[in-house]
């Protein structure tokens, strides 16, 4: 909001998924190959949205102690395993629907996520705090180069977001204060409970995240920042 | 030792203190700075040294249960306090003694260290695996331009090395099995734990890190490699 807020931000944490890469398309791509080679009819985008729509619910179970502390890999393959039942598609090997379900190690960054990362860099330290677990971030930051300082992973802290105890345990390590670390999403619920657990946020919504949802994607003076990519994040921090 | 077991490595985990910076060469630095500001006459080589000793010790204080879960931070804080007692230093504001404390933070590295984490980072994912808390060792991978993939640290994992826990749960944090894993480190007795662990060994020596001291730099067969540097470490692994 204030410029004296802004000041005394020292670290910027991420969410990823839709935030700084675009899962969607990804999947599409990685599917529609798939489709190909198994000569297979299949509604691609339509398949990437019930299995990312899976993703919630999966984490709930965790939440509320139905599953022990399962990582994201292997919520994924369960919503994989799922997904494959609910579009019918049989034949996949073991091994394909490994390596499919991998294709969240591979998502593609938005245009703007890697320059506007090393921008941000000198001025913040940089990390992802996501619910992805770290291979996953690590061999997607390696895929995509994107430069993180860290990458801190629900997986670390034993909660999924938006629990409260992930924005606190992020600036517990990071050695900062809350207030000193903002968060940066397309989601409003993830910066809603950041916020609620002291820290900074700021909103860059991704319209092509889902392009056929009525997503709430307007600016809100809430947010500490709002920004229309990672650039224009940047340059509104003086980065 | 063989092609074989080197070939199966997609990971390399390092030791930090020693192994990739020079703490000694750093404290000598920042306590003369210290010590000229305040008129002190003090061996700051012998003080780095005794501050440095204080290591082990504290961390075995942790481990048996006499302290709960301490970071890295807080064991040189105390120690830093036990030093400048016994070298009757007296006089330093609360303020410079959390600064100095952060010289930990702030630590050069070797010469070899930053081109030959470059060279190796292309074909391995390079994480630190190191008793430093996180802060510490992000902010001296900032200091120092280390770029690593990941920070993993005993602060994440909660038992300090050369617990069997901290390799095994590092592995496991990169989706890896253990022997896909090279622990490199220049310190014997971390390289024999990781082993036992079931990693891969690299050992480095630096001999300008004790120069005072007898510490075995001998090369040993049962080390997967024994390598003069980071640079001739990446060229043993054909990086």
């Amino acid at each position: 909001m204030t410029a004296d807020n802004l000041a005394s931000v020292r670290a910027l944490a991420f969410d990823v998924f839709g935030t700084v890469v675009d899962w969607r398309s990804t999947v599409i791509r990685e599917g529609e190959a798939l489709g190909r080679a198994h000569g297979l009819q299949v509604d691609w985008a339509a398949f990437a949205e019930v299995w990312r729509d899976g993703y919630q619910p999966a984490m709930n179970r965790v939440r509320q102690g139905e599953l022990p502390w399962t990582n994201m890999d292997e919520l994924h393959r369960m919503n994989l395993d799922d997904t494959l039942d609910r579009f019918a598609i049989r034949g996949l090997s073991e091994t394909e629907k490994q390596d499919f379900n991998r294709v969240w190690h591979r998502l593609d960054p938005w245009p703007d996520s890697v320059a506007g990362l090393a921008r941000l860099k000198p001025k913040f330290t940089v990390t992802t705090l996501s619910n992805g677990n770290v291979a996953l971030l690590v061999n997607m930051a390696r895929h995509a180069g994107l430069p993180w300082d860290l990458v801190l992973s629900s997986e670390l802290i034993g909660h999924y977001k938006p629990d409260r105890e992930v924005y606190l345990k992020a600036a517990d390590l990071l050695g900062l204060s809350p207030g000193e670390v903002m968060m940066v999403a397309a989601h409003k619920y993830d910066l809603r409970a950041a916020a609620e657990a002291g820290l900074r946020t700021g909103f860059v919504p991704r319209p092509l995240e889902w392009p056929g949802r009525r997503i709430d994607l307007s600016c809100e003076d809430a947010f500490d920042v709002n920004a229309s990519d990672f650039l224009d994040l940047a340059a509104q921090l003086g980065a």
